[in-house]
């Protein structure tokens, strides 16, 4: 059985809520709760409007599979996110993760991903909104 | 005089030759030219179709102007990008930089841009075209 139950499918509007709640989770997880700006409204309006800025997919899981660990479910996320990549025509998938983040570091890297940061140096930089006001002049 | 001559425009497909141009003088200076997989075709249909991946900005810079360092090229680019990230409702902006690349480093600080890979520790992890198919199963 294990992730046999597990659906994986496009989100719909009607899911943002729960998305929120999960990136709300992540961002605690993370410690990083002061950076969510985002809110179920603005989700909607950013995903789900004529032109959308992203996709999503979510999983459907069973009640009882839901403590995550070893059941297959974010290798079948994985799985569809590489389909749907291959399916528009990209050539390569990025991801951000946190460098204590050593479960997610290794699940990645067990999957042939390679770590552009250590091999290549390559670091992220943010400007955040008060950063981007001045830089707009406003 | 200076940057007060350089344009900032909405890019159109028919500039999809000069940006291909560009993102490989890019990737030459970077030495990443093995990374580079799009082609102008490639870009006019991912930029410039009826859903677009991307939006693109591009200066117009008189000759006499091209040899950019301090002619406030840069600036006056990453100024409308700001512009345009708040007006689409964005709360941040994040770049790619390479750690060896320090002229480019100390320019988006100098303008406020936190590196966020030495301050939280973010790694950015890459899936490449093999990796993506053995994912899909392909």
């Amino acid at each position: 059985m294990a992730a046999g139950q597990v659906r994986v499918r496009e989100a719909a509007d009607t899911d943002c809520g729960d998305v929120m709640r999960m990136i709300r989770e992540l961002a605690e997880f993370e410690n990083l709760t002061d950076q969510v700006k985002n809110t179920e409204e603005g989700l909607k309006a950013d995903g789900f409007g004529a032109n959308p800025f992203f996709r999503c997919l979510v999983a459907e899981v069973p009640p009882e599979q839901r403590n995550p660990n070893g059941q297959g479910i974010g290798s079948k996320i994985l799985s569809k996110v590489a389909e749907e990549a291959l399916a528009n025509g990209c050539s390569q998938c990025r991801l951000a993760v946190l460098d204590w983040n050593q479960q997610a570091a290794h699940f990645y890297k067990a999957r042939k991903a390679e770590d552009l940061s250590a091999a290549e140096g390559w670091h992220t930089f943010l400007f955040n909104t008060a950063a981007l006001k001045e830089l707009a002049g406003k």
